[in-house]
């Protein structure tokens, strides 16, 4: 073993200090924005009755566009300060209410569904071996005994629960954040943009810090506890830990399915009666639908992004720390070097932590205009921070030389800065997807803007424009995948992949906090509308939430292209456990599993595509409903009954989420059992190299629709304003295509990373089972 | 060798015959189409002039909707007769003119880049052998000498001239049969739905036939001549065979994209200011692009797919003897054998000579509801019919056991029946698809009817079902797909999947008719709009236009099918040829071609439809410009200036379809020379198992789409009632979704499956060169 310049008591200490500074960070932030202050809500009636006079005085029900919200000038709005303020905290609790009365009955089911799933974990890694409890010989030594067989399936269970728990937390933590943050935005919008993306900005790292931060403790402790009963037998540890990864995606899967169908049933029923029908601006609270809305975006953006990219940072880790443990690290109990995906993760908290104090105390925001670019400094900044990181810890950490097990080949022989490659190819690979992302959906570049002027010629023609956006914008991100993937799979193999995984995700917290942002500002939009605050702050929250649309497509850009890493490096995880000699597209049945794989993505679309539209339009008949049956509704005089609508999107959400949770579930189960790990090898590729694709134009057209809209809705250019104002065709035609674009970048898209990444992980869970028992039925023929 | 019942003298002379029979049947149909009488167009302005007092008196500028068109009732058109009758001739002369006129100007430029590329292909081949005149060993005797490398090249480009030639004569015949067909049905309809189908599907029939046979005439021909150079070189002549493919498809690209741009740009401009702004019906002659849209149905759904599915069935007859040629057959030099493939087409035309005379003189369409089951018997019909006459051809042409090569794999021994299979699995696999693309785009099923009820909230709704569907439409193809590949692959490898290929196409003659079918009454039914015949004649070819919209999406299935079947074959055969040993997934070259090849089909659709997009842009400012500009137009009493539309699409056409024509071309050019023979191989794979998904999902949305608006406008049920009448929100909403169905679905759609199988077949021809040179980029990394 070569000298390593760090000791493993250093490393046990640097990990869990990193990451609790990490979440004494995230209480920092959190202690930062909860100085902003509001009222406590008093027990009553809904938001909605407390200040319906004023809603009276405010609007007429034949007002065509919102310019009424002129009327409300600033001082009366000053006048109206004290019940502005309590409103903000009604409705604040409301969604609060609402997201957590969701997530709870969601997790109830999802309760359910993991035990159940730890069940299955266990019988089938059981039988593999026949539920031996005899020790077997060790992979490193195989004159030395290692653990049972049976231990390895009560692990691997254990680890599920563990990786579903610590996501149910991350998404439930960062929705408790969210909420906090909303109301709290919109009050501090009264009092510049600034203020308001200081609020917004610090929410969203406390969110990102707190996830990332307890996914790495967790992940570490694990190890740890684990590594008490497995002592040297690296190999079983790891494999068994890998069943984190596959509870923090399972759980993710739910969340981002259920979470997305939940908001934009709502956002779709909300916009096609309110906005289209109606012509009453968005948010606004006489719209029945606005609060489930609300709800929807934290349960659906926040919640289920977060359990999302706790889940890739989970299996990137844990398909790196398999692959390593069957290396020569592992092998030569080299404790560092193993750790090194750990460390990676934990400098990465350091860079981020500094990053953020860039934007929150070095550059500040001044203007509307300093906002979007205030949000791209923090992916270069920790990009360019965090390579100079990567170096220190590469060369500290690791030994210069060292040997990987490559697939099917012979052992790679493998340096210390080689790794840092790899780790770097990710990191940049990331920088380049954002940045494509950017350009492809931001209203300040040619794309959106010719998005936009199509809105000319009607619906139609955005619609081809959009689509065609989409489809343009998956060409960089997959030139930069596929770069990444060739530097660090010639370097160091499939452990290469995973380290350009990991890299990518190492800024997670900078990711997850700008990510969030985005939601958080677009929810305090929403309020300092439904409180009836001064046009002019809704304006600087349309300022904020512009950005954000951005940034959430930065972030699902980020949440993508590790997928497609970290997918291909628990493939190779898998292949390698499952003994599968090799993945050859001219055998029968990997190119079968390529093609079927292939389509999956398309069908999972299918479903989700079809669950938001049909909730969407129970919605939209509820909506019209209360329209026509309560009296004064129109007119602001009456308060419309969100519950109904808060249950409607419930309802679906919860109904909808099985069958394409089943289907992501079950498939590589039923191909792996029946048709054998070989077809199930090629099932993964396929789903992995197609869904990419989908995930991404749909993630990007839908961007590129919303921002056209706010973009014509915004008058940023002579052009916008000849398209505009709100209600004129082109902006109807815009609507349209942003209604269309929802549940391409909200529901469909994003749980599609997901889908290839989960199956993934549960092959390799699974793969003893396979390598066992499965294919019954191409083998008969 | 085993004894064949079948004799080389028989086989000699069947193939030629059935070939000569089946053009004989065409000239047959065309002869009956001929009887219906239609005037010879005298010199005199444009149409649209002829009949313009009679517009006047029929329609006011602002009739919300057609249904004016009641106030010309039987007696009036009955008096008008002679006119009428006249003006068809005229219009069916200006879409005649003006789809040669383009077709033409197409033809000129593809006729440089014809013989540019047949010198690249001459270059690159002769370059592998550094143009070496010497003769090589013979592969199956080595200890004889065969005819020199420089020989193959020049054969090659020879062969690729030659199916170039062919692809162009099959689409200019069609589009002349066509357009030669659409006012005789249109004439015809005056006198019952079932004369009117007679005529068109008789016309059809004979475009099918004419194309199918000339396609097996000219490859036979080029077999024997070329053999006369070649002798006993099976091996080196059925390589050079392979260009022939390679020229069918190249033209075929070029004439899918540019037509699909030419006959969208004008369709999307016609409708966006016809049927939305200006409320006047589909076909309307007062709409100046309404000629653009007739020629475009001829130049692109017509003539763009004859050579589409030239180029099928001349890429899988090529791959299948390719293989052969290097399989027992070839190396035994045993003809009936050798000629399998061949004998397979030849007996297809006779079964569809039988299924023809079903549908003309067996069960007469007497009715409305008649027209789609006997469309659908077609397909049943002539598969049941096949099955029987495949499983006669395998016992009487071939030895009851061989021998073929499997790529790295040991030699598989083959039974005759094991082919049969292959070629059944293949052709009842085009049956699933076919009856599958009816249910997801047919009106008479729940899906599209979905579809149109979700009009009733707005055109986002809409979109979001139809994408949906076809989503989900892709689900059972792809399994269909997958389950005869598997089939075909086990029995008999790489030589069993292109007879599945060729199996789905053996009754190919028959697809073609119901598939031009579409085109021709859509034709028709513009023509009886233009014309001002009665409103009864319209409903007549509106039924034939219904069916027509299914069987041309069922006709897509069937060319997105074969071309993935075609693909996988010319994928193996252009693996064994440059000699790559396995393409392993895990490879880190092939999984970043597997990647990259997947993002290949979202690139080209990107182009296609922005292509689409942007041309219909300048088309509808054109329309709306002729509509402020021309005094008089909107009220009927003056004339659209038609040229200047025709030229719109003209230019736009030929000048986008260069861009993704590029594309296809140079993909496996530029993959293969830079990253090598096995990144090529991946890359086709991925556009492979991508591009399918992508192909059939844009054609099965854009199919149900537009049902969906037939539906409603048809008023086929209580609930289409409900949604209608034209003019109505759900009609509009119905539009727009119509509208952005037509780039995807002859546009994007039937393009890609010409990318997948053209950047296969492209590769196998310059597979020597990439085996030679390849790889310059990857070799150094």
């Amino acid at each position: 073993m070569a000298v390593v310049v760090l000791g493993t008591a250093a490393v046990q200490a640097f990990i869990p200090v990193a990451a609790l500074m990490g979440i004494a960070f995230a209480a920092l932030q959190w202690y930062v924005v909860a100085k902003v202050a509001v009222p406590h809500p008093h027990a009553g009636p809904g938001p909605g009755a407390a200040t319906s006079d004023q809603k009276v005085s405010g609007r007429g029900s034949d007002a065509p566009h919102d310019e009424d919200d002129d009327e409300e000038e600033d001082g009366v709005g000053a006048r109206r300060r004290g019940s502005v303020e309590a409103r903000c905290a009604e409705i604040q609790r409301a969604i609060s209410v609402g997201a957590t009365s969701f997530l709870l009955t969601e997790y109830r089911y999802l309760a359910f569904f993991t035990a159940a799933f730890a069940a299955v974990i266990f019988l089938f890694l059981g039988s593999a071996h026949h539920f031996s409890t005899h020790p077997t010989p060790c992979s490193y030594a195989p004159e030395r005994e290692c653990r049972p067989p049976l231990a390895g399936a009560a692990f691997s269970a254990l680890a599920f629960l563990l990786g579903a728990l610590t996501s149910v937390l991350s998404g439930y933590l960062g929705m408790r954040v969210a909420t906090f943050a909303n109301a709290r935005t919109a009050l501090e919008a009264r009092r510049g943009v600034g203020r308001a993306f200081a609020v917004a900005f610090r929410s969203g790292a406390a969110m990102g810090f707190l996830l990332a931060s307890s996914a790495l403790l967790v992940l570490y402790a694990a190890v740890n506890l684990f590594g008490l009963y497995y002592g040297d037998d690296w190999a079983g540890l790891y494999e068994s830990i890998t069943g984190y990864g596959l509870g923090g995606s399972s759980v993710a899967l739910f969340g981002r399915v259920g979470g997305g169908i939940y908001t934009k049933a709502a956002d779709v029923g909300a916009d096609l009666v309110g906005k289209v029908e109606r012509n009453i601006p968005e948010d606004d609270p006489r719209n029945p639908a606005v609060i489930a809305d609300n709800v929807g975006d934290n349960v659906g953006d926040i919640a289920g992004m977060g359990s999302d990219l706790f889940g890739s940072y989970a299996e990137s880790s844990c398909a790196a720390l398999f692959v390593a443990s069957i290396s020569s690290f592992g092998e030569d109990h080299n404790f560092t070097a193993m750790m090194y995906p750990l460390l990676v993760s934990a400098v990465g908290l350091l860079v981020c932590m500094a990053t953020t104090l860039v934007a929150t105390d070095v550059a500040e925001v001044r203007g509307p205009d300093d906002v979007g670019p205030a949000l791209k400094h923090q992916i270069l900044i920790s990009t360019v921070l965090m390579t100079a990181a990567i170096a220190a810890v590469t060369f500290l950490a690791l030994p210069p030389r060292f040997t990987l097990f490559d697939l099917g080949n012979d052992d790679k022989h493998v340096k210390n800065w080689h790794l840092f490659v790899c780790v770097s190819a990710g990191l940049w690979a990331g920088l380049v997807i954002g940045y494509v992302t950017e350009y492809f959906t931001s209203n300040a570049y040619a794309p959106v803007r010719a998005v936009a002027r199509s809105c000319r010629t009607g619906a139609a023609t955005n619609v081809i424009f959009g689509l065609a956006v989409g489809y343009k914008s998956v060409i960089v991100p997959v030139l930069a995948i596929a770069a990444a993937t060739y530097a660090a799979f010639r370097l160091a193999a499939m452990y290469g992949v995973a380290l350009a995984a990991l890299g990518m995700l190492s800024t997670v917290a900078t990711g997850l906090a700008i990510d969030a942002y985005g939601p958080i500002s677009d929810n305090a939009g929403g309020i300092a509308e439904m409180a009836g605050m001064p046009r002019r702050v809704r304006e600087r929250t349309d300022a904020l939430d512009a950005a954000g649309n951005t940034t959430a497509a930065i972030g699902k850009g980020f949440a993508i292209g590790s997928a497609a890493l970290v997918s291909l490096a628990l493939f190779g995880a898998y292949v390698s456990r499952a003994g599968v000699a090799a993945v050859d597209a001219l055998s029968p049945r990997v190119f079968v599993g390529l093609l079927v794989g292939a389509m999956l993505p398309y069908w999972f679309s299918a479903m989700t595509m079809r669950s938001v539209g049909s909730a969407a339009l129970r919605m939209v008949e509820e909506v019209r409903r209360q329209f026509e049956d309560i009296p004064g509704l129109a007119e602001g005089r009456a308060e419309p009954d969100y519950a109904t609508c808060v249950r409607i999107s419930t309802d679906a959400s919860l109904r909808k989420m099985m069958a394409p949770g089943a289907l992501v579930m079950l498939s590589p189960l039923v191909a792996g059992t029946l048709f054998g790990a070989e077809a199930l090898a090629g099932l993964l590729a396929g789903a992995l190299v197609s869904g990419v694709q989908v995930a991404i134009s749909a993630s990007n057209s839908g961007g590129a629709w919303d921002n056209a809209k706010k973009y014509i809705e915004a008058g940023m250019s002579e052009e916008a304003r000849s398209l505009g104002p709100k209600g004129s065709e082109a902006h109807k035609a815009a609507v349209i295509g942003d209604t269309i674009g929802d549940p391409l970048k909200d529901t469909s898209g994003p749980s599609l990373n997901i889908l290839i990444k989960l199956m993934a992980v549960e092959s390799l869970v699974f793969a003893p089972f396979f390598a066992a028992h499965g294919g019954i039925i191409f083998d008969r023929l």
